[in-house]
């Protein structure tokens, strides 16, 4: 029998990423933002669209995507949910080429249990077929056709569409 | 009506590769070989394993994805079919970090009507979801659960499980 598939998105599930974002936009525009001013909220609620696309430009530089902390929990559980599903790391990265080779590099350092074989990097989701997909972006669980688990974030707070997990301790009590 | 999906494979199917790796076989080993010789054949056939991982090693090179030819008619077909289907490009290229970068180069050169968002580079093509998959490897045709069209390619002549396709002039004739 086929064992069942499991999607998970990297940035912001299991990699901590809007940190660097957050620290940006402070270095960049001379805030004290924090993480609990964006609760419920997007980033264009608080900062201006040209302050946005300053921070971007960053997110193309090389090594941006090196360095991210990992989620609390992600490689314990993600390593155990390997040994029970068919589990594919896919994430959306084609918009930022530099991304692709960095997003190889920290899976490989910090996810060594992951074969190549099992990576997915792409832009629109609706095209991966899986049991169930690992997410924190409302776009990509909208089109998905399994079983939808929403990763808690920051940006994500008013939706209530999807199965919300607060950490991966969570996602553990679930499918192990 | 959601339009129905292509995913189309790169490497000697939009991209000629396989021309590239029997030069540096002919260059490496002082050999003469042509296409004709591998007709039906696999490379271990008619070369050594460690010929084969000496070439195998240039494939990992920085560059190796850039300057491959364009299939004949693969710009205009893919352009049209585009127009009428939701295309997207799907490269098995996790294995080779340096080519992630360089096919997104590739494709924006010569394809630059393909969005980011319908490009997915990846290993196991399993997980891929679509109506139509054009590729010449059996063993991403194997797993595909849409229609299959196999490209005609030097290494896939002795399989008989698939439509095969001569030429983009012929995906023509049969998809729009």
């Amino acid at each position: 029998m086929r064992r069942q598939r499991i999607a998970i998105d990297m940035d912001d599930v299991m990699a901590i990423t809007s940190e660097k974002f957050l620290k940006n936009i402070n270095r960049l525009f001379d805030k004290n933002l924090s993480e609990k001013d964006f609760k419920g909220k997007y980033w264009l609620d608080i900062i201006t669209i040209d302050q946005y696309k300053a921070c971007i430009e960053l997110v193309h530089e090389e090594g941006y995507f090196l360095d991210f902390p990992i989620m609390p929990d992600a490689v314990e559980v993600i390593k155990a949910l390997n040994e029970k599903y068919d589990v594919f790391i896919v994430s959306a990265a084609t918009e930022f080429p530099n991304s692709l080779k960095e997003k190889m590099i920290w899976l490989a350092e910090h996810f060594p249990f992951i074969n190549w074989k099992n990576i997915v990097l792409c832009g629109d989701k609706s095209i991966i077929s899986a049991d169930y997909l690992i997410d924190d972006h409302p776009k990509n669980l909208k089109t998905f056709l399994g079983k939808s688990l929403m990763f808690d974030a920051i940006h994500n707070q008013t939706v209530t569409d999807y199965q919300r997990v607060m950490s991966w301790k969570e996602i553990a009590t679930i499918l192990l």
